[in-house]
């Protein structure tokens, strides 16, 4: 694939717009007894016209077989090759709860889990303690100051819970303290290079200071830290691309991916509708605008085939809106499949439809799996995406004399 | 591609099943009265009906335009990249006729040759002498112990041979001594690096002695070394995919292949009933089980339209047995092309099935390079096979958060 240091040698700004319309959990599978997929259930006029004006294909997120986690599939929309940019767990989950990271800040994902007397884990999610009672035990773990390094501890929901080690030098380069298995005790957190060895002792000294404060909490008596990570300082869209990009989600992760990559985040949304209030509200201010639609992967894990269908459905009836903006490209595609089936995150390609006046039809009429596999687009990497919307917002120059 | 550490951390065990159906030689080219390709030709109601159930597409080996030899072949459809990980041609032999390399063991393919009374070479294969023959030379050669280096010498087939030298320190990093072409005398063997003068003294020693021991076998009154090499040292499938693989053949070259990424070599088989009757009789013991069918290769090399298209036919009267087995994947492909009006391996690229519940059909009813060619799976690399099996059969996780 083309690197992201050739792609900004020829990239130019240029006033034509982009808008890259990404529906989690976009792909499906064949419901048993329809034998149709949601996409292929679902009535979607307005996408099976844009797909009929424009070209399809399938996207392979990450690659073929691979089943892409959130923070990689969103990395390969926005042209990152996913296998070479990575964002540590800690840093995902920071950013789901919108926990600014400053340079320097290192992020571990927190379980807090049971331990018994001999101090072997005997459940890791603590029985699925209540997000209250997550948040009553962040109060008590939160503010410690361990060597000139202070600790913020954050609730994220249920057992889950965010760490924030701030402090001068503090190494992310840590391997995590989950053992993975319950019957075994926590790991003693190791340093991976001789520079981590000092922030290995404080994070020890972290956990042995909070099993003393939950000592009596049980069964939320210890806690498991696991992905310690730094904000991964990417190159920004902005520089590579040379757009002025900004990002309308309804949930804290997807704008905090997006900003990662240097996107403005636009004000959260409540609602699929209110996303779309939002893009026409702000969408002459720039030129490259990424919608996520949360709401089809969360009914796709729910294993909700219909309430799938419907949001899809919904989500058509906002398409007139975008068109109405007259966006030079329109892409809609999705960051992974999540098929009702599966009631999970899946490795199928997902179907991608691109318009734009350059685009010559290529006969595909209906915007599904089925119909996509056979359209001009074929099968490809999601990181080719980014390179064929700009081209076809004639923003990128030609390549080499 | 993703690579091997990155498919290992998300491989995990589990109890489903996944069969690799290798058809050697698989892909063809049409006829040139019919203008139907040997699977076109043949009647395979069975491979038709799985890819009928399954989906499909076109494996490229190696890369678009590159002829597999039979060892980059597989390597990729274990999902080694072929590009990265090579394996000798000395070794490559070695496998072939069942020598159990041992670490340090360097292996050298050999020919018997003639030269002429001024040492130059007059024919590369000494006329083709019978096997007996070659039999009886390498008992001549066999055995020879040169500066503690012990060297076995093991007949192949006609002018064919292998040498092993066996001793401490003995490096494989040499040239080889074989010309490649008549009229010019054989080359002295030369070290690549300093560390290889003593391999490479000791190389050429050999080759004296054995001139010196042929000097009256007239036409094969000499020996040509070349692709010196050692034990290639993989990563094992079972270590990366977390499988407990085993293989079947009937040629000892693919269960050393096999063996060679660490899989279970099960008995060495007769025919292709007896490859199914082994599949039958241990299926139950192994999660992977590689079967690999040669005589369409063989079929295709000579010439032999008819016989491949039977031989095509007869795998297939077998495919009931292998799905009665109930694997949660089968894969059916090729390791390369091997068309039998070009009468050799091609670079074509080759069908391939890949059935599973997880695989919504893709409308290709019919198991050929045509068809195949319309799949879900579109055209894609050999290496991309495991992964996909490994997803479809559940054994993923996902990849980042």
């Amino acid at each position: 694939m083309i690197g992201l240091e050739q792609i900004k040698e020829i990239a130019r700004p240029t006033p034509s717009r982009i808008v890259l319309l990404v529906i989690d959990g976009l792909g499906g599978l064949p419901h048993p007894e329809t034998g149709k997929s949601e996409l292929e259930s679902a009535n979607t006029p307005n996408l099976d016209q844009l797909a009929t004006e424009g070209i399809c294909g399938m996207i392979d997120p990450i690659a073929p077989g691979i089943t892409p986690g959130s923070a990689p599939g969103h990395l390969a929309l926005f042209g990152y090759d996913p296998l070479q940019f990575t964002v540590g767990r800690g840093v995902v989950e920071a950013l789901g709860i919108d926990i600014d990271l400053k340079a320097g800040d290192v992020a571990a994902r927190g379980n807090f889990c049971t331990v018994d007397s001999d101090g072997l884990v005997t459940d890791r999610r603590a029985g699925r303690i209540s997000t209250e009672t997550c948040i009553e035990l962040c109060m008590l773990l939160d503010g410690m100051n361990i060597d000139g390094v202070s600790i913020s501890v954050s609730p994220v929901r249920e057992h889950r819970f965010v760490a924030v080690f701030h402090g001068e030098g503090f190494s992310s380069d840590l391997y995590d303290s989950d053992p993975q298995q319950e019957g075994l005790p926590p790991r003693i957190v190791i340093a991976r290079s001789l520079e981590a060895e000092k922030a290995a002792e404080i994070a020890n000294e972290f956990i042995a200071r909070a099993r003393a404060k939950l000592s009596d909490c049980h069964p939320a008596n210890m806690v498991l830290l696991r992905g310690f990570s730094k904000h991964p300082d990417l190159p920004t869209i902005n520089e590579i691309y040379k757009l002025n990009a900004a990002a309308i989600a309804a949930y804290p992760m997807y704008l905090g991916l997006a900003k990662l990559v240097g996107m403005t985040s636009l004000p959260m949304c409540t609602s699929i509708e209110h996303e779309f209030d939002i893009f026409t509200r702000y969408y002459l201010k720039y030129d490259f605008i990424y919608i996520h639609i949360k709401q089809a992967d969360s009914a796709g894990e729910d294993g909700d085939f219909e309430r799938k269908m419907r949001i899809l459905e919904e989500v058509d009836t906002f398409l007139p809106q975008v068109r109405d903006s007259e966006p030079d490209v329109i892409v809609v595609t999705g960051d992974h499949s999540t098929p009702a089936v599966l009631k999970a995150h899946s490795w199928h390609p997902v179907p991608l439809l691109l318009y734009s006046k350059w685009c010559p039809p290529d006969g595909v009429t209906k915007f599904s799996e089925r119909s996509c596999i056979g359209g001009a687009l074929g099968r490809f990497p999601a990181t080719d995406i980014m390179p064929l919307a700009l081209a076809n917002a004639l923003k990128l120059k030609k390549f080499g004399a």
